[in-house]
C-alpha cells in the first residue's frame, strides 16, 4: 500500500486535489504533480486558469440546458437549426455524441438525469418543467426521446410521453435494433427479437 | 475515434489542459472537466490553487535537490538524521520510496536522472558536481548508491564510484538479490546466480 504522505505540504495539497478527481488515485495524482513540477510555469498556470474559468464562467443554456459560454448555446442560437424538433437527452455528453454524428439539425433538451427510484431521482429533479414550457410556446412539432434503452430510460420515456400527450406533437424515440457493424450471433436476444418485430423497409443508401 | 471539439470554448480549453497531462486522453479529460462542472466552485478553485502553488512555490533543497517547501528540505534540516551518510538516488520518487520504508536515517542526494547515452544524458546533465561539493566538506563517511539495477544505473554507479575514489569514503550499493516474498523458480538467472555468489551470513531478525 502506497502511503500518500510527502515532506512537502505544497506537493501534498496538489496530490490531494488531483486525487479527488474521478479515476485518479494517489499514485496517478503524484505522477501528475511531479510532471507539472518539471514543466514550465505557464503549463501549470494554463491548467489552473482553464479549471477556474471552466467552473466560474461556463453557464447552462437557458433554452436547452446544454453547457455554454453564453446564455444561449451555439445550437439554440444557430438560425440554421430546425427549431421545430427537440431531441431530449439525459446529459451534456449525449448532446456531444449526437452532435458528433453530424446527422441531427434540430435542437436539444438536456434533462440532467433520468428517473431512477433506486437513486432517489424523480421527475422533479429533472428539467421536465422547462421542457414543458418550451413546448407551450407551440413552435415544436416533434420531440425525439433519445434516452438510454435501460429500465430507467424506458421509465423516463414513458413518463415524458404521458406528460406530453396533450400537446399536438409527433413523439419519437431513436431507432433501437442491431448496431451497425454488429454480428447477429453476438446480439442479445431481446434486441434481436425486437429488431425482427420492428423490421423496416430496405432502403439502399 | 472521439473528436475532441465542443461548442464551449471554456470546456475546450479545460479539456485541452487536462489532455496535456500524462496518462490523460481526451475522453478522460472531458470526464474530468464535466465532473468539475458539477462540483462546488471551491473544488475547482482548490485544484487551481494547488496547481499554481505547487509550480510557483515548490523549490529544490539546496543540499540534496529534493523537492521542498523551504530552501533546506525537512530531511536535511532534521537534526536527528545522520549527516555522515548520503544515499544517491535518481529522482524524487526514489527518495519518497526509501523514506516510506522508514529504514533509512541518513541524507539523500537526488541526481535528477541517470547516465543514458541513448537518451543523450551525460554526467553534466546530472547533479554530480553538487554531490562532489557536498563530499568536499568532509563530513560524509559513506555514500550509498541506490540506483536502478539496469545498464544505465550500473553505468552511473561506476562513473560515480570512479569520481569519488579519491575521497576517504565507504561506497556501498543497495543489496541486490532475490526480493522478499519472491519465489526462486520465478527469479531470473542473473539475479539468482549473483545472490548465490554474494550470499550473506544468516542473521535471524
Amino acid at each position: 500500500m502506497f502511503e500518500p504522505r510527502y515532506n512537502s505540504e505544497l506537493l501534498q495539497k496538489a496530490v490531494d486535489a488531483f486525487s479527488r478527481l474521478p479515476g485518479i488515485g494517489p499514485k496517478s495524482a503524484l505522477r501528475l504533480a511531479l510532471y507539472l513540477l518539471r514543466q514550465p510555469m505557464e503549463e501549470a498556470d494554463n491548467l489552473a486558469t482553464a479549471v477556474t474559468d471552466l467552473r466560474h464562467k461556463v453557464v447552462y443554456c437557458s433554452e436547452c440546458r446544454m453547457i455554454s459560454d453564453a446564455p444561449l448555446c451555439p445550437v439554440c442560437s444557430d438560425p440554421k437549426r430546425d427549431k421545430g424538433i427537440i431531441c431530449v437527452v439525459e446529459n451534456v455528453r449525449d448532446v456531444m455524441s449526437i452532435e458528433h454524428t453530424g446527422r441531427y439539425k434540430g435542437l436539444y433538451h438536456v434533462l440532467g438525469g433520468i428517473i431512477s427510484p433506486i437513486d432517489g431521482i424523480g421527475p422533479a429533479d429533472l428539467a421536465v418543467e422547462p421542457l414543458m414550457e418550451r413546448l407551450q410556446k407551440g413552435n415544436v412539432r416533434e420531440v425525439i426521446l433519445a434516452l438510454s434503452t435501460t429500465m430507467e430510460g424506458e421509465t423516463t420515456c414513458f413518463y415524458l410521453f404521458k406528460k406530453m400527450s396533450h400537446y399536438q406533437l409527433k413523439i419519437t424515440t431513436i431507432a433501437r435494433g442491431v448496431g451497425f457493424g454488429d454480428q447477429l450471433e453476438y446480439t442479445d436476444e431481446l434486441t434481436l427479437g425486437r429488431s425482427i418485430e420492428n423490421r423496416q423497409l430496405f432502403k439502399p443508401e
